[in-house]
């Protein structure tokens, strides 16, 4: 499939982007980096301004592609325009170009406000109403087949090739593990307009997909 | 009628909250100043952090209210948890309390992201972003009676009692004149579910008002 990685120079935006090439996918990945991040001839680099207007970011998407990651986020510089409204102009733009597909890395909790006042949460107060409201906004204000996938805290762990599903615990997630879980799930339609948490588990992560 | 107008201590806000007790309303104004804001038996002040929960901002708005202004703004400063959540919050516990009448003041071109090239639009991005997302809430994620008023900048000339409705220039507004806008659609059903710009014009105020 041809898959577009809008950040693909971030932490799970690198490893999503290896796992795609190395099944055999086409991707191109949007970064504001400079230096190309992959040397595979099925990989393709795009400096994509996520502040720019629909109108320019429609048009720097000119392949046809199949499915969209969502792996951006500003590291909370810029969270308004990279990570809530650059966020909502990708899944606008994904309708017009007739991509259905659209795949967003969230965070825990980012749509139950309720759980809020969890101190990993109060610490990143900014980023979570940017998260919320472009999750809001995929849900209810796109007719997109999207997924939302949240996990906990991100750490640089070795895989462990098995997750938990919706556990109460918002608990830690290796990068890798998140990598795989976003690329298992890119034709699973049983994810299609699901929302799920995520986290390190004893359930493997094709079976984890399986009872989204 | 029993009025809570949120960010009564706002330049539009306080203008008003004045216009408002003027007509004979009770007026409940909020604020973050610990001053009372008018001199008025009609008036009562509250001091409510719209950076707290749901809960929390429910378990303020005590009284039967008729009506909702919002009027606060964080002035840039914290525009994700005041302009932008905050506003949402306080949307949310309308509904819960049955207050059907919800009046947003927003700002021209907050809801066309095709104008926001303008560069009065550029200096204030952030802010824009928010209210973007505040009012797309408002409209699409909500059952009230609302109206969103979008004046262009705002100056403290005196009133003119003249207006134009929907007008192609973003233009300026003076204060006064947009307070007296807010306090004359108050029980217009015409402007439910409705939303307009407005500048300084040529139409009397109550007049405009009867063509949104």
């Amino acid at each position: 499939m041809n898959i577009l990685v809008i950040g693909a120079s971030g932490r799970v935006g690198q490893k999503l982007t290896e796992q795609l090439l190395d099944s055999g996918h086409t991707v191109t990945g949007t970064t504001r980096d400079k230096d190309t991040l992959f040397d595979n001839d099925n990989y393709t680099q795009l400096d994509l301004d996520l502040s720019a207007s629909n109108k320019d970011i429609a048009a720097q998407i000119t392949e046809d592609f199949d499915a969209v990651y969502f792996t951006a986020g500003s590291g909370g510089k810029d969270v308004l325009a990279v990570d809530l409204h650059g966020a909502v102009k990708t899944m606008q733009v994904a309708e017009v170009k007739g991509i259905s597909r659209y795949i967003m890395l969230s965070a825990v909790y980012s749509l139950d406000t309720s759980k809020w006042d969890a101190p990993s949460v109060q610490a990143l107060s900014d980023y979570y109403i940017a998260k919320h409201y472009a999750d809001d906004f995929l849900i209810h204000r796109t007719n997109l087949d999207y997924t939302i996938v949240q996990p906990g805290s991100l750490t640089e762990d070795a895989p462990t090739h098995q997750i938990d599903i919706n556990s109460d615990d918002a608990g830690s997630n290796t990068i890798s593990d998140v990598a795989e879980t976003l690329a298992g799930i890119l034709t699973a339609e049983n994810t299609y307009k699901q929302v799920f948490a995520m986290q390190n588990g004893k359930t493997p992560i094709e079976q984890a997909i399986g009872i989204v």
